[in-house]
């Protein structure tokens, strides 16, 4: 993507703290998170550190970062337990000292009775020390308080590094700071497209719009083109999605940045249309993806995951002769499974997935990664199958994919375009 | 955690290249998985960046971090976009010239054949583009080849960024390192117990055990605590780590990693007990969960995700005046989920949950985050209410764990101790 134009934002860093992390025992996901509240914020994040529970280190690269950043943000190290060294860090790095927050450590006493280890008190309360200067951001939730601290070229902010803590206190700290917005990204979901071909298609759309900085990112089976204001209108960046989102055809399934499963689930509720699942190679991923969308219930009547074979024949009727002659990875089999989920809930529009996800199971006629799909609708019951490569995660994620993009397609468009 | 001694093992330092990663607009996950697959090879990963698709920026950090790490992987920007700059950036850092390799341009051959766009051809072709000394890591599957480059201090190792191209290369390029290993990290799998008591517990033991690093993550419902080789033998990890789950009692589910879902599996099928759902609120997740584990089918008949209310009547035979009387959530209901799934798929143990996730459908008597388990096993139908915190997400992930927990704990422990 395209350097965005030097000194139109403020430059902000973020550094997440966890040797855990480092060690890659765990996957980050609090960076991706506060950038892009950074960006939304008016700051563009030039650079994020993954760096250990060690104080050196930690003080040495907030020193480095606070120095060549206006903002710098640190997540993670503020809780109770011996490896919680971001406050001591932060205080080396600033050179300033460590006091005692009387506030928060009397809200700190009814947690330290809950403890079943009468060690775990002094721990606690070691989260009531505060940088002379902070100003304190209170937990909602949770009980290690968050810390906006001023530096010589801008602000470090200390957060805490569970989600849910984190989160409203880095509004408050962006608020407080009082930065204005940046347009947000916009980002156009495509399903079903080959990487390099969204992106030239995005790049000849972009080629009259300078000011918009472009990113295009594979996911098994998915393609975001993502837009990120470089200096244009909020309208300038939503014309160049329209455009973008024509260009590319039916393989857009969103400019708004809403998943498939969200573009679903408002195709069906923009129709009142109904729908049910029944899966077996997937095991409930897209009852779980549909499902994670607020108000899904106004359509999704429900799945029925039939891993065994005689929950296919039971619960959805599929004929012993089909499981037999034709197996149960089979166009017939997913026919017969949509049609039997179908009657079976009353739905207007039924999905059935069966394959093999592997490692085991695979034959010479049917590889690993052989699905099939079939979707009833109305009197109509169609079938394809798919071959997808890669890992059981991989060809679920795959299967899943496709499987939403299936009900999409079955799905008449809401009258206002893509949604 | 306490820091590994100094020079026990090469440092490695791991750079993830993607402006969308900086920015937030994605989640990285390869970052974790090289430093896993580094930590295993027998290197301490001391340091992780992810830095924007700028070639100065690249090139600076690449000559910087070869400079103090024996070990510098790099991962993403070799792809054939505008905007994969990798290649260009390293061949700066380390001051060498990049030529064309005719192997890999003859291998892109057919590649060029599938593209829609003309313009595709020249950029796909930079993906043949290789640093003077390097060997070059070829691809399985997909068409960026990986480049394993010696430097004055070690090797630098540039890898693709999607996972299940990575993932090969990386294992060829350690492989031709020929590095000792280190023990692979004890994961110590504990659910429903504080985290701050997980932590003093495990410190506790290990007071005798010097040479084990430790760090404790939670996740909703979920604590896992890792014991990190810092210069013990891997009896003397196994030995830690049996000592703390004794210590940690029935919270402890596995010392060997294995994820709840796994364990519930292995239980599953060492007595031969076979199981299923009936999901309301968790809309799939339960069965994901446990269709994620390979060889699930042969203890998992299925689930019936229930979403409408209509559903939970005539699939499961809920009684009408149940869920008129006592309300889609509650026990009664949760008990005859799981009793009608018991009878409907004929398993030995069922389970089922019926919650409120929000963000709507709470209320004073019932407020969001209040969720009913029911597992009917043998004669037994017993049923508990959790109230959980947290966001639509978060509520689903602890209703996930907790279910998983229950089943776990309605099935007989193995032989052999913790799974």
């Amino acid at each position: 993507m395209t350097p965005a134009p030097a000194g139109a934002y403020p430059r902000a860093a973020v550094i997440v703290v966890g040797t855990e992390l480092v060690a890659g025992v765990r996957v980050d996901t609090n960076g991706a998170e506060v950038a892009g509240a950074l960006a939304a914020a008016g700051y563009i994040a030039t650079r994020r550190e993954i760096l250990p529970d060690e104080v050196e280190i930690l003080a040495e690269r907030i020193a480095a970062l606070v120095d060549s950043h206006e903002l710098v943000v640190v997540t993670g190290g503020l809780g109770p337990t011996h490896d919680d060294v971001t406050r001591q860090a932060a205080a080396a790095a600033l050179g300033l000292p460590l006091g005692t927050d009387s506030v928060i450590e009397a809200r700190l006493q009814p947690v330290l009775a809950r403890h079943r280890i009468p060690d775990a008190a002094a721990q606690v309360l070691r989260q009531a020390h505060v940088l002379e200067g902070a100003r304190i951001l209170m937990p909602e939730r949770g009980t290690a308080p968050g810390q906006l601290v001023p530096t010589a070229h801008g602000h470090l902010v200390l957060l805490p590094g569970p989600p849910h803590e984190l989160r409203p206190m880095l509004a408050e700290a962006l608020r407080s700071l009082g930065r204005g917005a940046r347009a947000e990204p916009r980002v156009i979901g495509c399903v079903g497209i080959a990487e390099s071909d969204a992106q030239l298609t995005a790049q000849k759309v972009l080629a009259p719009h300078p000011g918009i900085g472009l990113t295009v990112l594979a996911r098994p089976a998915l393609v975001d083109i993502v837009l990120i204001d470089e200096g244009v209108t909020s309208d300038e960046l939503d014309l160049a999605a329209r455009e973008i989102a024509e260009a590319i055809g039916d393989a857009c399934y969103s400019t708004s940045g809403a998943m498939l499963a969200q573009a679903v689930i408002e195709r069906a509720s923009s129709r009142r249309v109904t729908l049910s699942l029944a899966e077996s190679c997937t095991g409930g991923l897209i009852a779980a993806a549909l499902t994670s969308v607020p108000g899904a219930s106004s359509v999704f009547l429900g799945s029925v995951v039939t891993y065994a074979d005689d929950m296919k024949r039971e619960l959805l009727g599929v004929q012993e002769e089909t499981l037999r002659d034709r197996g149960a990875v089979s166009g017939e089999t997913a026919r017969e499974m949509a049609s039997g989920v179908r009657e079976l809930t009353g739905a207007d529009v039924a999905l059935a997935v069966t394959g093999i996800a592997g490692p085991a199971g695979g034959s010479t006629a049917k590889p690993v990664g052989t699905v099939w799909f079939a979707v009833a609708s109305g009197t109509d019951v169609t079938s394809e199958r798919c071959h997808f490569s890669g890992d059981r995660e991989i060809v679920r994620a795959r299967a899943t994919a496709t499987a939403l993009d299936l009900l999409r397609r079955a799905l008449p468009p809401p009258e206002t375009g893509p949604a």
